[in-house]
């Protein structure tokens, strides 16, 4: 950011009165422009004993396999958010279950978080930002191919309940990929 | 958002190429500004049978009372904006339990998310933000003033919590302050 979106002077890193971290802050109008985590929320949607995976066809980490899952938009709410990344990414609709994980990713300032889901119909496909989409059971998912940590962390914790029958949330703190 | 923040050019509302929002694109250097929800986090401090809860000394709700809660900031964990939360409002120590409560907020484009804690030592105090810190048990709560529904209904299951012995996770969304 080098200039002010309010009204187009420049910004200069400052710590504002009553602050304690640097912002961007207009030199003209003294406008402060914040700037916070996303939230990324998706699902594993459930089909009998498959679960639903997407190949990114975007970058970061295009070729890859995910969960549906997005960027929160304003004015919705988490499960809203799930059901809408499924339907965009794996043309698929489903029930939302129970928060399943949450994930703090510091280095990309986000916070990823993961329900339970059960597709209401074996109906999927690729979304414009997916390559493909398809069911695997759990020894057929490609772990070495899975797109980033909190997608792994999410699908590992998935799997542990389902065979324990139990439904906690985990929450864990993930780093970067290590290549 | 009037200007670029990349180049100074205006910015006007289009949907993007394979998008289905409209967002603010520069007309100049085409960068499309995502806009997206912030996540405020908190916790409920407990010294034995009391609670923390602060008195804000800013708007909005200036005068009413609140856990302490703020934005998250990037690069930080939950659980790293919930305890420095807790020191620069109530000027308290705290250890984070587990995630009591998540408030989806859509009016306002944001989610709250609340943990419960135990305060390291009954000292504490007012923050820059806070008129006046102080511990409450529950029948001294003073639920008229509190700030905004979302902490009404972390407090609501913080006590039934605590008075069942459980410690779940409770989700909803609320809607604006009725006055």
């Amino acid at each position: 950011m080098k200039y002010c979106s309010h009204c187009g002077s420049s910004v200069s890193l400052q710590i504002p009165p009553g602050d304690n971290l640097p912002r961007r802050v207009c030199e003209d109008c003294g406008t402060v422009h914040y700037q916070n985590p996303n939230v990324v929320v998706g699902c594993v949607p459930q089909w009998q004993d498959q679960i639903l995976l997407c190949k990114r066809a975007i970058e970061p980490r295009s070729g890859f396999w995910t969960v549906p899952a997005g960027f929160l938009e304003n004015r919705e709410t988490l499960q809203e958010a799930a059901i809408r990344e499924t339907a965009e990414e794996a043309l698929a609709n489903v029930d939302l279950g129970s928060l399943l994980a949450i994930v703090n990713v510091p280095h990309a300032s986000q916070i990823h978080m993961m329900f339970r889901a059960r597709l209401l119909e074996p109906d999927f496909g690729p979304g414009d930002e997916t390559l493909e989409s398809a069911l695997y059971t759990e020894d057929q998912v490609p772990w070495s191919l899975i797109a980033f940590p909190s997608v792994r962390f999410t699908l590992e914790r998935f799997f542990a309940d389902r065979a324990s029958g139990g439904e906690e949330l985990h929450i864990t703190t993930v780093g970067p990929i290590k290549y």
